[in-house]
Formats: structure tokens, C-alpha cells, sequence
């Protein structure tokens, strides 16, 4: 079944109370994928709510709001055993579930009624359209929601926008072949680097901090949001520090903007990436936002190959992830 | 008024749909004050919803669900600019809104219908009741809401729980004044240091990473949910890494422990701060851990507190907050 079949037939089986709340639940970047679809939800949705949440902490003090009308939207690669054992705390209460995975051999295929396999997209290869990954799954799949419960006005130029992505996408990693390497050359020695972002694109801002910078170069990062910047983090900003400054265009663009007015007094380490550069305008301003975060995710991971290259560190070097019992 | 006649009040206003949702706003300190608060509401809520926003991501995208069956909460010690501007916002929609300011010549005194005149609970002179804080009104309130609009069952324990607080803050304090010193002498070379915690503490943990080590410190911080760390964060421990653990007694407790067997394993320079020893213990479990971080805040300010005076770095000294213009 495709997002629009699955949501039809969700909406079908709930029809006494419908679905009223929405779970996204994950870790790490499967989390963090997640981000803009609950972004989307929160911001437009008039009474449908949406929810946020790492599965363990969803397993370990389940919201006593899920039940039989809540939707339980799960995400993994490769059966995260936390992820699995969500899904299956979710089925047990009934509520209804969809799985995105990696594999159709998931356990969660088994355990969620719904499921959709995505695809990881791969910023050197470029082979997979940027549809089909997790990030625009379940922002699809959270379109379809709002538009079947709500009749969501600017449905149709979000799927327009879903038209345009692999496009936008690919102009953003062609844009960002010729820059990275130059944010690489000034962050080659750093131990420390701050990624910075707002808005949808805080999921996205997250991810690029914990795994690119921390899991897979094993370099220190922070993800500052620039609406919080200047309520604290702002005061370690010297001349020397690493920033990755992220500017989205979708409405908190304003915040960036003052975050990067800031930053250009007062740091010289500073590495601007806009998404208006990679034509995402072309998108309807209506529903540009939620998209802003699905052309960063493939973005960012240019960047962060350029200095895995120059480093000479290889990216899937792990420490302990999968080597030791954790 | 205090908590139970503004909760009263609200509610009379509004009986028609009643108070669906309920929005926290604030900036830095002040919206990670109001976690607790949310943190009860997300998990213990059957049908009221709860949704938490750095104050100027609530101004650019405002969320479309709030309106005349919303609740605003919103915070500031000193009329920050876009809480102010959030407080107004939230009026213009019609919704409830409660301003918890750090003085009653608060301009949001002005704009709220409704207000609460916090006290900041100072870890050094101990001359506040640590119910008198921005953290134990918003949570007083959240116990309220639940209370008179949901009949929370353990409403009796969390009154309870008010009335131990403070007794139970200045064990945490006197306790931690002892190990303080043991961490700043660890820490005091370091130009990084890791904050991890979980559950109702995200906000303390936050708070802790960002105002006194960002901020106060000028020390680059990470603030780790220990449910994510093994999903990317912790390829970056070894043995050298600056950590401190907050180890809560709610129901996340297991990943605050699964984080620890790991870090002991693997890291030297390891500081615990477990509640537990602070006699949190007498608070019933049905609501201990919505205390939990009301102890944390003012404990994490002593480890702070003993940073700064072997550094010789005064905590109140600013490069740009009030300083420049931003």
C-alpha cells in the first residue's frame, strides 16, 4: 500500500473517535527522520496532536494518551531492538501502527499492520530518489493524514513539492560538491564543531550533530537552535569556533538570518549553507518548509565525506557500535 | 491567586470546549524551566495535549491548533523580547494565557490575564523555597490542570510532594556541597563537558548544558538523553571524556543505568549525581519523577558553583548577553 491507501484505510478501521494523536517514535537519525513530518503536523494541524519520542523513553513511561486512537509512526534500519519492542508496546494497546524500515525482513513488518521499506539515500552514489527515504515517507505519509482528517488546504502543492524534491536535492549536492571541501580545509583540525538550524530543519540540525559529526568523524558537536542561540550558547562564540550555520526557508528563516547577522561579527570559522541556493523556492511557500529538511539531511552528508576524505577517517569506522555490549 | 483558583477560573472561562491544549513557551533557562511541566502532561494526560517552544519558533511558525481552547504558559525572568511578544501573540488568538515572571512590573503582568511572580531558588544562600521557583509553579499548575479537568488520580501524592520539596533540596544541596569540589578539580582544564540524563530531567539536563556551562562557564557542553547515546553520541567517549551522569529515580531511570555500566567501562572521568541519595525516596513513585528535576536544577548549580570558583571565572561575567547588541 502506498502513504495515501494506508492513511485511507487507518482512517476506515478508526472511524468512531478517529485518529487523534500521532506518535513518532525512533533513535538517533531514524528519530530524527521523523522530525519533519511531526514538524508538519504541529504547526498545521488543527486537532490532531503530534508526539515526539525516543522509543526507549516511549517504553519506558508510555504516555497514557495511546490507545486506540492514536496512530504509532516507527522507524529503524535495522531493528533497533528499543524500536521493535515500541511497536509492539503500541500494538498492545491498540493503537494503530506503521513501520518504516529498512528491510521487508523487519521484525516490525510482522508486528505493525502497516509498513513501508524505505530507502537510505546515498549522497556520493545519488542512485535512490530522494522520495523514498524515510524523512519523505513519513512526511508523505503525515500529508495524507492532515489533508484525509482535516482537508488540509495546501495538499496538493505538497505533492507537487514530493514532484520537484529529487531535483532539488540533487542541484543542493551539486552545489555543495564544490563548497564542501572548502568547509572541510577549515574544520580538517577541529575537535569541536557547532551545528546550527531552526524550525523543521531542527531534526535535520540533530542528525548532522550526532551522526555525522559525533558518531562518524568522533568529533565533538553541539546542535544549537538559532531561536536559543542567544539565550546562552551564544556566550562560547570567539573568532576560532566551528560553525555550521544551517538557513532554512521556511518561516523561522528570520532566526537564522540573526543568528548569521551575529556570527559574522564575531566568529571567523563560519560555514553558511542556505537552502535557497539549491532552488527549493521553487516549492510552494505553503509547504516549502516541511521540505527545506529532506534537501539538508543529503546536503549536510557532503560535508561531512569532505572531511572524512581529508581526514582520512573512514566514515563507518565505529568504536563500539555494534563491536562491544552496550 | 495561586495555582488551584487560577486553574479554577480558567476552566469556568472556558467550559464550553474546555482547555485542550496547552502550550509552554519560553527562551534558554526559562523554557527548559517549564519542561517538568510538560513532561507530566505528555505522559499522564488521557485527552489534554501539551506542547512545548522556544518562544520565537512559537512567534514565526504559531502554531494553527492554538486559539480560545488553548492554555499558554509562558516564561521569563526579565521580559525577554519574544516572550513578551508570544504572551501577545497567544491574546490575539484568544487563548488562556499564565505569565510566570521574575517581577509583578513585568509587562507580561500586563498582557496575561493571569500571572505568578516566581522566585529564583539561589543554590548558594538557600533563602527561597525551592516551591517558590518558575519549575515548581509550572508543574503546581500542570497538577492542577490535570486535576480539575481529568480527576489525576495522583493529585493527593503531588501535594504531598510540594510540601517535601524543599526538605529535599537542601539534603541534595548539602550532599553535593561535599563531591562539588571532587568534580571541579576533575573538570577544571576541561573545554568540554558531556551533561546526560533522562525522562523529566531532559529539561534540567538542558538547562545544566547550556546556562551554566555555555553560558556562565564559557565551557562547550553537550546535553546526551542517554536513550539516544548509544545511537550515534557515545563513539565519541574515552577514557578522557568530562561526563556528568544525572541519574533520576523516575521511570527512565533503566537508561540513566544503562548509560552508567557503559561509561563505567569506558570512561575515567565520570561524575554521578544520583537523586536518589538526596532522599527523593519519600515522594510516592506515582509522581517522583515529576519532582525529580525540581532537585536536579538547584544541585547541578553547586557542581557549577564549584567550577567557577577554582577557575577563578566569575559566573556572572558576559561577553555579549546585555552587552552588545544582538
Amino acid at each position: 500500500m502506498n502513504a495515501e491507501q494506508i492513511m485511507k484505510s487507518i482512517l476506515l478501521d478508526t472511524k468512531k473517535d478517529g485518529i487523534q494523536q500521532v506518535f513518532f517514535v525512533g533513535c538517533g537519525g531514524s528519530l530524527a527522520g521523523l522530525y519533519p513530518a511531526w514538524y508538519l503536523l504541529s504547526r498545521e494541524a488543527k486537532t490532531l496532536r503530534a508526539a515526539y519520542y525516543n522509543s526507549s523513553e516511549f517504553l519506558q513511561a508510555t504516555p497514557a494518551a495511546c490507545g486506540p486512537s492514536s496512530l504509532v509512526i516507527c522507524c529503524s534500519l535495522m531493528d533497533t531492538p528499543e524500536t521493535v519492542e515500541a511497536c509492539r508496546r503500541a500494538r498492545a494497546l491498540n493503537a494503530q501502527v506503521i513501520a518504516l524500515v529498512g528491510s521487508d525482513n523487519s521484525q516490525m513488518v510482522q508486528i505493525a499492520p502497516y509498513s513501508i521499506c524505505y530507502r537510505n539515500f546515498d549522497a556520493r552514489k545519488r542512485d535512490t530518489n530522494a522520495s523514498e527515504t524515510k524523512l519523505a515517507w513519513a512526511l508523505r505519509l503525515a500529508f495524507e493524514l492532515l489533508w484525509q482528517k482535516e482537508g488540509y488546504a495546501a495538499y496538493p502543492q505538497a505533492m507537487e513539492g514530493f514532484e520537484m524534491l529529487n531535483d532539488i536535492v540533487l542541484a543542493g549536492l551539486r552545489y555543495s560538491d564544490r563548497r564542501a571541501p572548502i568547509f572541510a580545509q577549515k574544520a580538517e583540525n577541529e575537535t569541536m564543531i557547532y551545528v546550527m538550524g531552526s524550525g523543521a530543519n531542527n531534526g535535520a540540525m540533530y542528525a548532522s550533530s550526532i551522526c555525522n559529526l559525533l558518531e562518524c568523524m568522533w568529533t565533538d558537536s553541539i546542535a544549537v537552535n538559532t531561536g536559543e542561540y542567544f539565550h546562552g550558547p551564544f556566550e562560547t562564540t570567539d573568532q576560532n569556533l566551528a560553525v555550521m550555520l544551517m538557513v532554512g526557508t521556511g518561516r523561522t528563516r528570520a532566526l537564522d538570518e540573526r543568528a548569521l547577522r551575529f556570527l559574522n561579527r564575531y566568529c571567523d570559522n563560519l560555514t553558511v549553507i542556505d537552502s535557497k541556493t539549491f532552488g527549493i523556492d521553487r516549492i510552494a511557500p505553503s509547504v516549502r518548509e516541511y521540505f527545506d529538511p529532506l534537501v539538508f539531511m543529503p546536503v549536510m552528508d557532503i560535508y561531512n565525506t569532505a572531511l572524512a576524505r581529508l581526514r582520512g577517517h573512514c566514515e563507518q569506522d565505529r568504536r563500539y557500535m555494534h563491536k562491544v555490549a552496550y
